[in-house]
């Protein structure tokens, strides 16, 4: 098994991700948090909000529905460009992404280019291709009361999208913000949330799923300093990478995304690429949106998105920097950085060297023994003193001692403690250290 | 203007709450949190969360993907049967809720009973019905490669839906969890995420939106243990209201639903309503969803939904009693308890009387003149260090003293602290309380 491969099978094995919708067979794109996940992914999210938001004093946070104005998709140039090449083949009907399975061409391939490459199809290994069509990977839906039967001048005036990014709700709410706020630039605006892309093949694990929380920042500058601006972000980015979550600093990978390759309203882009099981991909990104999108909803809606200088009085639209991360994939980078295998007496060992900060539980309390009612009293008491000040306790009475400390390996808990007959006279325990396996007696008070 | 209409203005005014995709003249049924609102359903989320997931031995967690497999909405019945009466106006074309424009009808109105109402068009005032036809309420998409011009099969092939409830994405969980886990019953799985109705009518401010955030737990038990863990789950959620949250015990009243008004799958329901400024309406629900779910679940997946208990070795499928409640709601309720007018020195005052686990702000640090250099630094410091002890505090040196009180009173920070000429000789401060408005004299050691 690849390494990715290994993290997926403990991902599913003790609850950490399992297979969207899995006792109906899976739903292709969509992953689900399990009990460990699900703390994990908190850890993220709260860790990212608190360093960039709660911790700063120029920044604030709006939460936006998942179901915006359809404009704001006309505005942000989403309906009209916000597509893949998708291929037919005319034998066995199946769809694919063209630039995926053609080699040499890329995502603005036309129906020339691709029958030049001549390319079989993947599942019936003919060559018999309709043209190219764009897909639009944003999921439509409607909005009020619109019955299947309807007309499709009616649906059409109805349809709405799954918001394929968060950043523009943060872009519709920069108004509502500057009114009730007041803030002086440079300020940012910071949101967590779902998006959703329609892939044609989601693959990857969660790397490239249909559905994905993005963390977002749109930090709004006076024109002339979005380069000092830019900087700053960068340094953030790099600073909460490496010590907050504790990826290590080799692994992240600064890449220059050159002019033709970046969106078509970035004047900078730089991609924060880490080294995942599976090869290099993008973790973070960092973009300077110049003027693009406050100019887009300025024509759109007829109202003026400029600022105003508290100090100078000149007004002008600010120009925008955006760090931005995916969840999952920073999830995966986390999992990816800490899953290790070594030998113990001969037995090979999976653990997850989660950062403290991070581990989903801090202490698992055990009783060496569990038919032993008096050293499983004794645990609970420890264990509930623990969990009254650290809250992510977990206890674990299961199998025997070495099947436990087995199991809080896999889960990544730094420190098992446990309650024998010796803590019975001393009240000391023996606390087993997950990296080292080192086991050292302490008395509980010191715990 | 009413007091709900004061609310929503007092929610736009000071950044808690803004019509969603405002820029753009807003989207029916959608709200957008801003800064103050982001902290506050964060304070009321992580609450709910810490009081039944975090603190307890007995729940554990899931997050679980919007878009789900559609053969869920299949086994839920909700396919079949999540709908409402939609009527449409054959002179105007306007369509309609039946029920919610006649009087004395239900959803399960036919045809002839609601022609038989003599119900005059609310837009055109002619009286010239179409036939009631079912209108289901799930937001449906396709997923995967289908493009406009489909037809109607393949389109219907690939359709899904956004998950109308969370409780779902516990139950298609339910089985990964007891695999991974091993937890004995009772147990209780939690979910927080969004859900989404397509409400022919979206009204009620943030009470009946099109895309709502639910707290839902499904808590498993032993069948013939059914009833205590009812009264346990009944007790816990009025601490939760009363204790955690802080809502007026005289406010809340248990509605206990009668047989023929409870949903299919429940034996069991009380509705805990609020008084709201508008009347009393649901908050939390607390129902006895018997073994409906997992029994679905078993028929269409074909899978074994039975739990072996450890000690008896008995099996059989759980029985299910599951606490739920809307953010939005539980938002709606506790701004409105914390709502108040009063007069101060013959000025109307808008106060919100949070309770100071829920305010947005702890603290609000002020210098007392902004153009005193000595005064603002020695501020600066004082905000410094309550910032890192507390993060929740903000500073505030706009306008005059008065006009910050004003402001503060109206997002509801408990105290605000002023610092003065005095500050630099003797290093107290003036601490201000917003219920109050009493000021008194402190050192800036013991805040």
């Amino acid at each position: 098994m690849s390494k990715l491969e290994d993290i997926v099978s403990l991902c599913k094995r003790r609850g950490f991700v399992f297979p969207g919708s899995d006792v109906y067979g899976g739903f292709a794109g969509t992953w689900d948090f399990g009990p460990l996940g699900v703390i994990l992914k908190k850890n993220l999210m709260d860790a990212w909000w608190h360093y960039f938001v709660e911790e700063r004093d120029d920044m604030y946070g709006v939460d936006a529905a998942i179901l915006m104005n359809p404009r704001t998709w006309e505005a942000s140039g989403h309906t009209a460009t916000f597509a893949d090449p998708l291929v037919e083949c005319k034998e066995c009907k199946s769809r694919f992404r063209a630039d995926k399975i053609a080699d040499g061409i890329t995502e603005s391939v036309t129906t020339e280019e691709f029958l030049n490459t001549h390319t079989k199809c993947p599942v019936c290994g003919k060559e018999n291709w309709g043209p190219i069509r764009k897909f639009n990977m944003m999921f439509t839906t409607h909005v009020g009361a619109v019955l299947p039967d309807d007309d499709a001048e009616l649906a059409s005036k109805n349809i709405a999208y799954l918001r394929p990014e968060t950043a523009q709700g943060i872009f519709v709410n920069y108004k509502n913000v500057v009114d009730t706020i007041y803030p002086s630039l440079p300020f940012g605006i910071a949101q967590q949330g779902k998006a959703f892309r329609n892939e044609i093949s989601p693959r990857d694990f969660i790397l490239r799923d249909r559905e994905c929380s993005q963390m977002e920042i749109e930090y709004f500058v006076a024109p002339d300093t979005w380069e000092e601006n830019f900087e700053k972000m960068r340094g953030l980015q790099h600073d909460f990478l490496e010590k907050v979550v504790g990826l290590p600093a080799e692994s992240i990978h600064e890449y220059e995304v050159p002019a033709g390759d970046r969106a078509h309203y970035s004047k900078r882009t730089i991609d924060f690429m880490f080294d995942y099981p599976n090869g290099s991909e993008e973790l973070m990104g960092l973009a300077y949106r110049t003027v693009f999108d406050l100019n887009n909803i300025q024509r759109e809606s007829g109202k003026s998105m400029e600022y105003r200088d508290k100090q100078t009085g000149e007004t002008f639209v600010p120009h925008v920097i955006e760090p931005s991360v995916g969840v999952e994939r920073l999830f995966l980078a986390v999992l990816a950085s800490a899953y290790c295998e070594d030998e113990i007496d001969g037995n090979k060992r999976i653990v997850l060297k989660f950062p403290e900060n991070l581990a989903p539980y801090k202490y698992c309390v055990s009783p060496l023994l569990k038919n032993k009612p008096e050293l499983v009293e004794k645990a609970r008491v420890v264990y509930e003193q623990l969990k009254q000040k650290y809250t992510f306790v977990t206890w674990d009475d299961s199998g025997n001692i070495g099947k436990r400390y087995r199991k809080q390996d896999e889960i990544g808990t730094p420190k098992c403690v446990v309650i024998d007959f010796d803590t019975l006279d001393d009240d000391t325990v023996t606390v087993r250290d997950r990296d080292t396996t080192e086991q050292v007696r302490i008395e509980i008070a010191k715990l």
